[in-house]
């Protein structure tokens, strides 16, 4: 089974692709959704959607696995979140594949072993699960980090 | 010129449309999109965004109009609105619509002549405006309220 993670942001949504056989995992692709600041709000948000899209038909996942959200102390980056996280959810959902969330902890427990690992420890453990991994970004690493979770507990 | 309000919520997403001709405007339409609250986040996302593509294939409008989001406080809400907004500006923006935000003070000063009115004293110019007008529900009062205030500014 094809496991697809994501990792939404207005600036960047990282995404990346695994497949499960029997316990074995493998990388199939990676890579980084990135938008102009410069650009209206409305337009970054369809350019998230189609990108999300265009990988899904590439990539033709059984499953997308999404962290759930950090409520972020400062009120307009958790509606930014929530705009570019609505984008892509609506991308998952009309491919009509299976989303499943997973707490920030799980996701940290499941690639690392602990819940309170840095970023850079999640993507060094990455490296080390997938090996010849080359990463687009730090979002399309915890995307796979995601992916990675939803192969363990989905 | 049709122009399309949107009030976009997870709950409940209202719509108006109104025709500006010359000085004149009229009612078109106005409508609420509901979601059921123990469905998935995804598939709610998903109502909202399919239901807008269809009151926007209807409709036709040549001018989508949004108010600008009062950060709540609450940050589980504004999580939950931020997501509401990215499905609807996504759809609006598939579409090829352009899309302008307006400042909620400005929606009430464009409808009651002053920023700091209630909701019920918009629904009451609402039908002082647009006689004849019986609305789906509070959030599409809110729609019609921020396309008014495109017909005015726009």
């Amino acid at each position: 089974m094809v496991i697809l993670g994501l990792d939404p942001g207005l600036g960047s949504t990282g995404w990346g692709a695994i497949v499960r056989e029997g316990n074995r995992l493998s990388h199939i692709d990676n890579g980084q959704i990135d938008t102009d600041p410069a650009a209206p709000l409305a337009a970054r948000l369809l350019i998230i959607a189609d990108g999300l899209r265009r990988v899904i038909d590439t990539i033709k996942p059984g499953a997308v696995a999404i962290e759930e959200v950090f409520v972020n102390k400062n009120a307009q980056s958790t509606l930014k979140l929530g705009q570019a996280r609505g984008a892509a959810l609506v991308a998952a959902a009309a491919a009509g594949v299976p989303i499943t969330e997973y707490a920030a902890t799980l996701v940290k427990k499941s690639t690392v072993g602990t819940g309170r690992a840095s970023k850079e420890q999640v993507q060094a453990m990455l490296r080390t699960l997938l090996p010849g991994l080359k990463l687009a970004g730090p979002d399309a690493g915890d995307a796979l980090a995601v992916a990675i979770t939803h192969a363990h507990h989905g």
